[in-house]
């Protein structure tokens, strides 16, 4: 058996548009910027290209380390590399940081050339149509005609999902994983919560905070407090954290007492830190406004006839983000096409964030599917 | 068949201690008042009495209006009146704004005359089991030696079941309805998402923000919003409001667009307004620490040999706050001590808000009990 292995030390490249992206605002943007990493080699014929897309607050550093000294390797860096599951030994796979995105790719926070200032609120609400647009504009740039797959989870899932709409003829599969047709009012009203957190904070400025090198860090940290709440299912923090408290008794105050409520404060601080206001709140916005089949079924069926990818959907037994009945009505509208699919709902205790975690079972589905699907590529 | 009626106009009533209260928290408040109202008459035997908790956000207005121009009654008034399923023709009911509320009860916005301040941070964290010494404070000075019962739902219900425990003798039965023996980590979570929302808020001042007529208003209506989340199934949500929009398009701005945010945003600027946000961060503690099993259900068995009352648990099916689950468990405590106890778990779409809803079955339970307890008392 093959030994894995980590990709190594990785480097991010930089893509510049070579013609203007029309918006689904009605906007255009001029140019932009695409921050990308990619792991393996291309072939002759430039057939085994597979593109990741991230969801909410990832970035296109899938897989390897920067420097040796860096602490943790890339987010899916346990999917990614030689004889993983997704073999870069065999497929040319691709992470690109999203459009309004704060890793490097044009953003709220990148310089408006025309301006001289920062985007801020300006920087146009942008939709997963818009980033799978941009996405092939790279691909383009890289001279891929056709991926050999698109793989995503969540909000990535559903940028797998549009690409089988949107260019048919230029994605042979798609592995839509924890994702869903569209949000629900549930799903939707914890992201507006989010907003209005960030929104409110006196700090956010209406969006143009770089100017006063301010960030709405409180707003941005109770976003990501409440999120990782939906990330993780009840059961799972009922056994990591219980009602166990950090010092072994009550205080009778307001400091922070149980430990769940020290990881959320910890994650929280940590993120408003490190991620940028503004993407947070396209990215969210991208996600509600995400349904390609306008909210019914059957429409969604109808979207679906022009599909010509196969298909694997996966889901999480505990995941009430995205639950297993939302990939089954992708799935359904599928099969009313003839689509081959392949579905598989995991049982597993993690809820949604069970997609970056490396379940046995779960990785060698997408091994087996990655296999199959390089036999016939 | 009798007509039911509402209560009409009713007034509320100030308790003020005839003695000083030991805090669990180790404190003394010297002197506190409780608003309370009652509806229907004491029995010459003074056996007729059920006090009725409230959760998070209620007070001691349950039933009528205090003008006819009132556009609303008391929050429970579809249970509580003449010939409703707790019928104030037979019995004696009490509402208590609880111990640090901010609807008339000694709380965090009223002048500690000591300091002839507000009292502000320096208000205590009380907790459910300090409300029901306050509350038999109060009942001591209605004469009432025993009560016919003790109703709550949600934290409500947590207060019913701890009278049971606290003061075996002075509780004939306890009706427990959508509670749990404890939250559970995820409850906790979502309950620091919404203290760190207020604490953060420029405005709350470490607590002391009478003084700058000012409010955390920003932090409180984050809190709010995302209560409501909670409060409310994913399935109702989907019926009520599903991924409609107020205005028909998708505007690609940052406003509210879909119903359901314009419904959180209504509710949560409403809450701001009117709630006092030390009370709501004391309430959320006292639903943190209410344990009295200490997180092990073989401790609940123990701590429950004491009880004498007899139980009524309800639960319903879409509650995920507080989910038919924790309420078995509480049943399951009770029988391993054989009390008696009836239980019942209502199919119900709205979630932790059903009970405050008049579900037919849910209500011709509540009203078959009642009847049953008239009679044995």
């Amino acid at each position: 058996m093959n030994q894995k292995n980590t990709i190594g030390i990785v480097k991010s490249k930089q893509f510049k548009s070579v013609s203007p992206l029309v918006l689904q605002n009605g906007e255009t943007l001029d140019e932009y910027e695409l921050t990308y990493e990619t792991y393996g080699t291309l072939s002759k014929k430039k057939d085994n290209a597979i593109l990741v897309c991230h969801a909410l607050s990832g970035d296109h550093h899938l897989a390897g380390k920067y420097t040796k000294k860096d602490k943790y390797p890339g987010w899916w860096d346990t999917l990614i590399g030689p004889n993983k599951p997704l073999n870069t030994n065999k497929f040319f796979v691709i992470g690109v940081n999203n459009l309004g995105g704060c890793s490097g790719s044009t953003g709220p926070k990148t310089i408006n050339k025309k301006t001289k200032a920062p985007w801020g609120a300006k920087f146009p609400i942008v939709t997963v149509e818009d980033w799978v647009n941009s996405q092939n504009a790279l691909l383009d740039n890289l001279g891929i005609t056709q991926l050999a797959g698109v793989l995503g989870g969540s909000l990535g899932g559903m940028q797998a999902l549009q690409w089988a709409i949107q260019f048919p003829n230029k994605i042979r599969h798609a592995i839509v994983i924890a994702s869903a047709p569209n949000l629900t009012a549930q799903n939707i009203a914890f992201n507006e919560v989010a907003r209005q957190s960030i929104i409110t904070d006196p700090d956010f400025n209406k969006g143009n905070y770089y100017q006063n090198h301010t960030k709405p860090k409180r707003g941005l940290r109770i976003a990501r407090m409440l999120g990782h709440i939906t990330y993780l299912s009840d059961d799972v923090m009922g056994t990591k954290f219980g009602r166990k408290l950090t010092n072994n008794k009550i205080g009778y105050n307001l400091k922070t007492e149980f430990e769940i409520e020290s990881y959320l404060n910890y994650q929280g601080d940590k993120f408003a830190k490190e991620f940028d206001a503004n993407t947070y709140l396209r990215m969210t916005k991208a996600l509600d406004y995400f349904d390609p089949g306008n909210g019914k079924i059957k429409q969604l069926s109808k979207v679906f006839k022009k599909i010509k990818a196969k298909f694997l959907v996966i889901s999480f037994s505990s995941d009430w983000r995205f639950t297993s009945e939302r990939s089954k009505s992708i799935v359904k509208a599928l099969l009313d096409n003839n689509v081959e699919v392949s579905y598989a709902d995991i049982a597993a205790a993690s809820g949604h964030d069970a997609f970056l975690m490396s379940n046995p079972k779960y990785h060698s589905i997408l091994e087996t599917y990655f296999q199959k699907l390089l036999r016939k590529s």
